[in-house]
C-alpha cells in the first residue's frame, strides 16, 4: 500500500564549476537566472518561479558536476523520520546548519555517492522593488531576459548501480518510481522517480565510466515548449554547446533542450511531460528494443548523452 | 504542521444534460473525447490522456448540472480515514457499490449539498486495438480529434456559503488552499484549492442567486496554450457560444477559454497555471480592489461568469 | 487586370516622443530592440530580422505621433512610376536626400496630411562582432532580451477620411485591399491594405475625432502566438499599459497585444494573420452588425481602440 | 533590376500513388484535409486554408512521384507573356482546356522533365453548409480534424542538375533565388526559390541517382510550431513513419516535421520560415562545410532526405 511521501520536492543543487566567471554569465544572461546572494566562492541563483530565495548554488571550483543536492521534508516530522530511516542505512553523514536562507540540514550520500540534504525550514523568496511581480501569486517580477527559466525542475544523477541507488531512493526515501529501462541482460540503466505528480524530479542513468558520484544534467523548467524552441535560438546565437536540440523524449514525455555550461555541466531546458495523478501508478519498464526507437518521435539518443557526465573522469574504469 | 493530504486527486465527474444528444456530440467531436461505455441513460467518456476508463459521465436528465463527483483516495487506510472524517460531520450518505470500473465508494454531500463519492479501487484503462498508442506511457493513441482534450483537470462548483465548503474540504478532506477571494465586507466569494502541486483541483465560487448544489464548470486539461486557442477556432466554426475567450487567469496563473456545451453547462478548456512545491504555500488573499483589475492581462471577467451556473434557476433568492 | 505592385515593402517609421528616454527605454529593454545609430534628436533601432539597419527612428519631440513613414519601390524605375503617380496627385512634396543608410527619397502627403516618403536605395544591416548570427541568412544575432521583435510588421493611420485615402493608396500607390468595414450609413470605418501576401501592411482607421494626420499604432512581428503572450506578461510586470490583451481579430485574423508606449504612442506586437496568394483576392467587406460581435473569438473591442490615437488633440471636433 | 514576378504563387500538385485508399485516408484522416472532388481515377482534396477549390489532386497509378504542378499566373497579360518564355525555351507542351475549377492551362516541362502548367483562371471555394465557416474571411471551416492542415505550402523536386532547372525558373519563369548550396566542387545542390515573399515555393534539390523528374516532397502549412509537433504526435499513434522528427532548417528557417505517406511520397508539415521583404534580396550560398552542420540546431539531415525520391527508381546511375 503506497503512502503520500515525506518528501515534498527536491532542491535546491549546488553545481561546481572551473569557469566561474562564464558559468555565471551563462547562468544569469542566457538562461536569464537572477543573483540572488554571494558568499565567497559561491553564487546563490534563483528562476523567476522558485519560491525559495535561490535554487542553484553556483560554486567555483577545480571541477565540475554537483555539490550538495537538497530534498525538502513535507513538515519537520516527516523530516525526522527521513533522518531516521536514512540513518539506519548507514549512510547517514549528520546535520548541517544549513545554507543561505535554510535551516539546519541532515547530509548522508546515495549509495553512489552522491551528497544530499534533508531540511524542512526555509525563507520564502522576498523580492527587491525591481523584481517585485504585478500579480502576488508569483514570487518574482518576469523579466524575459534570455532563456528566462521558471525554477528547477529535477537532476539525473550517474550511478554504477543505477538499482542500488533507486532501491535506496524508493525503499528510504519514500520515492515514486515512474518509470525505468531494464536491458536484455536484466540490467537497470535509468530510473524515473518523483514524490510529486511531475514525471521525474530525481533520475538515476548508468555511468558509462562506472565512475562515481557524478552529474548527467540539472534541468531547468520553462513553462511552454516554444520556450524550449526559442531557448534553443538563443544558445545557438551565444555559442553555446546544443548537446541535443529541442525534442520529446519517449520517456517522461518532456520536451528537451540540452547543453552544456561553459563550466562543463550538462545543462537542460525542459516543458511539458507525465502528469501522475494515480497514487498506484505501477511503473513502466522499456526494454532494450524499444530504447533503440530513440526519442518520442524516433531522434536517436545521441552518443555522448550515454557517455559524458560531470566531473570529466580520467579514463573509463571496466565493471 | 501540514500533512501530505489522503486524496490523491478528483474526479471522475457526473455531468447532467436535458439535451443528451447534442451534448455528447459535442464531447466526442468538439472536445474530441473517446466514448468508454454505455449504460442506461448514462454515456461514460474519456480523454486521451486520462488512465482510469473515464473521467466523464454524461447523464440524460431533465436538467443540467454536475451528478456525483468523484474522488479518489492515496490508499485503502487514507480512505477509511476519509470516511471517518466525513462521518463525523454529519454529512455523510453511505456506501454504494461504486460505477463502471470502480470499486465501493461513500457517498456524502459538501455543505452546499453537491454529491461526492469517495473511493479507492479502480480499473485502469485498457486501450482497444484501435486505441492503443505507440508509447507505452501514455494511456490511448492521440488521435487529434477536434480539441483532443487530454484529461479532466478540475471543477468549479457554486455554492451559497464559499467559506462553510472551503473550511469542510480544508479541515475533513484535507485539501490545501491555495488561494481565495476575500470582498471588502469580509466575505469570501472564491477559494481555490487541490490535494496535488496542481493550482487547483476543486474551486468553490460565490452563487449569485444563492442557490445550492449547483455547478459552475468543468474543466479538461490540454498541454499547451496553443491548444486553448485553436479549441475557440473550432468552437467558433462549431457554433459553440465562447463565454470568455482564451486568456490567462489572475489567480492560479490558468490558461483558459470558456463556454457552454449544448445542454447549457458551462465547460472549460485549460492549460499552465501554478505549481506548488512548498508544502506550507501560505494562501494568496485577493482583495476587492485586486479582482477589479481583471484577469492577467487585464481582461475585464464577463458578467456572466459571476452569475450563471447549471442547473438554472428560476429566479434570485435573497440571501 | 491587377497588376503586381511596384511598391516591395512598407517601412521603417518615424516616432515622436514626449518622452525620450523613456520611449528608448521602452523599445531596447522591453521591446528588446537594438540601437543602431543615434542623431541629433533621433535614435534608429532595430528589431533582430529587419533586413535594413532600421525599422524605427524615435524622435525627441514636444509631442508624440507619426514623423515620416517609409516606402520602398521594388526598383528604380518601379520608384519613378510612383513619383510620377504621386506628383499627378498634387500631393507631392519633392525630393529629399534619404536618411540613415538610405539613399534619396521622394516625399508627399496622403490626403489626410501623414507624411510618406518613397525610396529605393538602401544599405543592408551589417552587424557588429557581438550580433552577428549562427546562421547567415538571418540578419542579426537573436539575443532573446525582453519581447525579442523581430521587425516592423504594418502601420495603422487614422484619417478623418478613410475612403479617401484607401482610394489614393490603391489607385496612386498600388495598394492592394483586402479588407474594410463599410458602415450601415455606407461611410468606410477601416481599410486593411497591403502590397504583399501579409494581410496588413498599411491600415487606415478612422480618427473619432476628424483630426488629420494621426496615428492609431505601429505593429513588430514575433514568430509566434506564444512570443505575444510572453510579451504580455512582461508588459505586466514592466509596468506598460496593456490597452488590449493577446487575442485574435476577426479583421484579418491576426494576434495582436496592443499598449502604449511611455511617449503615448500605440504599439503592437503582432504574430500570423492572413496570407493572401491570390492576385484577384476580392476585399472583404465587414459589416456594422458583423463588427458589433468582437474579435475572432467575440472579445470586444476596447473602446479606446476607436478613439485614441497619438498625437492628442486637444478636443474633438464634429465632422 | 529585378522586377515583379508575373507568376502568383505555385500549386495546386497532382500527386500519383499506388496505394490509392490508404493515401486516400493519409490525407483525409491524418491530415485533416477535405474531400471537394472526385474524378475517375483522381480525388481532389483541400485544405482548409486553400482559396481554391483544391490543392492536391490525388491520383491512382501504378507508381508514385508527382503528376502535374500548377503555377498561377498574376494575370492574363502575364500568363501570355510566361507561356512566350516558356515557348521560346523549347520546354513548352502546348495549352490544355485546364482541370476541375481552373481555366485553359498551358504545359511544359523544366530541363528535369518534371510537368507544370501555368493557368491565370480559377473559381474559388464556395463551401456548402457544413463548411462555412464564421468569418468571412476565412475559405472554410476549421474541423480541427488531424493535423488540420491549411493550405498546399511548397514543394521540393529532385533534379540531376539542379543547376539548370533553377536557371530556367529564374530566367524564364521568373522566380527569385533566396538560398542555394553549393559544394566545395562547385556543384549546386540545392536552391531555394519563390514568388512571394515566403521563404520558398519551389525548390530543387540533387536527385542522388541522376534520375529525372522526381519528387522530393510535398509540403503542407500549418500556423503554429507547435501544430508540427502535434502533428508528429498524430503520426505517431497512427503508425506513419516520421522521417524527420520535428525541428529548424538551417536553409529558409521553417520548422519541419517529414514522413511517407502511404503511397511512398515524402510529405511535410511545416511552419514558420524567413519573409523576405527585400526586392534586391541577395541569395545565400551555402557551402559544404556549413551544411556538414545539419540543420538550425545541429540536427543532422536524415540520409534518407538525400536519397529518397518517388518514384522509386530501379537502381543508382552514375552520373
Amino acid at each position: 500500500m503506497t503512502e503520500p511521501p515525506d518528501l515534498a520536492h527536491l532542491g535546491p543543487v549546488e553545481m561546481f564549476t572551473p569557469r566561474f566567471d562564464d558559468s555565471l554569465q551563462f547562468f544569469t544572461e542566457i538562461m536569464g537566472m537572477e543573483i540572488e546572494a554571494q558568499n565567497g566562492s559561491s553564487t546563490y541563483l534563483r528562476g523567476w518561479g522558485d519560491y525559495q530565495r535561490w535554487s542553484l548554488k553556483l560554486t567555483a571550483s577545480d571541477t565540475s558536476g554537483m555539490g550538495v543536492l537538497g530534498l525538502r521534508a513535507w513538515n519537520p516530522d516527516a523530516l525526522a523520520r527521513l533522518v531516521s530511516a536514512v540513518e539506519a542505512t548507514g549512510l547517514g553523514e549528520g546535520w548541517t546548519d544549513g545554507d543561505l536562507g535554510r535551516g539546519d540540514g541532515y547530509r548522508f550520500r546515495d549509495p553512489d555517492g552522491h551528497l544530499f540534504e534533508l531540511y524542512y525550514d526555509v525563507e520564502r523568496y522576498d523580492p527587491p522593488e525591481q523584481l517585485r511581480p504585478s500579480l502576488k501569486n508569483v514570487p518574482q517580477r518576469f523579466t524575459g531576459r534570455g532563456c528566462a527559466v521558471k525554477r528547477l525542475d529535477h537532476v539525473n544523477l550517474l550511478a554504477a548501480d543505477v538499482r542500488a541507488n533507486r532501491d535506496f531512493c524508493v525503499d528510504t526515501l519514500g520515492y515514486r518510481l515512474y518509470e525505468r529501462i531494464e536491458l536484455d541482460d536484466g540490467s537497470e540503466t535509468g530510473a524515473w522517480m518523483s514524490v510529486t505528480t511531475a514525471a521525474h524530479e530525481l533520475i538515476y542513468t548508468k555511468d558509462a565510466y562506472n565512475a562515481n558520484g557524478r552529474l548527467h544534467h540539472v534541468a531547468y523548467w520553462v513553462d511552454t515548449r516554444e520556450e524550449c524552441l526559442r531557448a534553443a535560438d538563443i544558445w545557438l546565437d551565444a555559442g553555446i554547446e546544443i548537446e541535443a536540440a529541442p525534442s520529446k523524449h519517449a520517456i517522461a514525455q518532456g520536451f528537451f533542450l540540452y547543453g552544456l555550461e561553459p563550466g562543463g555541466n550538462r545543462v537542460e531546458v525542459t516543458s511539458g511531460g507525465r502528469m501522475l495523478y494515480a497514487p498506484d501508478e505501477p511503473p513502466v519498464v522499456w526494454t532494450e528494443a524499444e530504447r533503440a526507437k530513440g526519442q518520442a518521435w524516433g531522434v536517436k539518443t545521441i552518443e555522448s548523452f550515454h557517455t559524458y557526465g560531470t566531473p570529466p573522469v580520467p579514463a573509463p574504469v571496466s565493471a
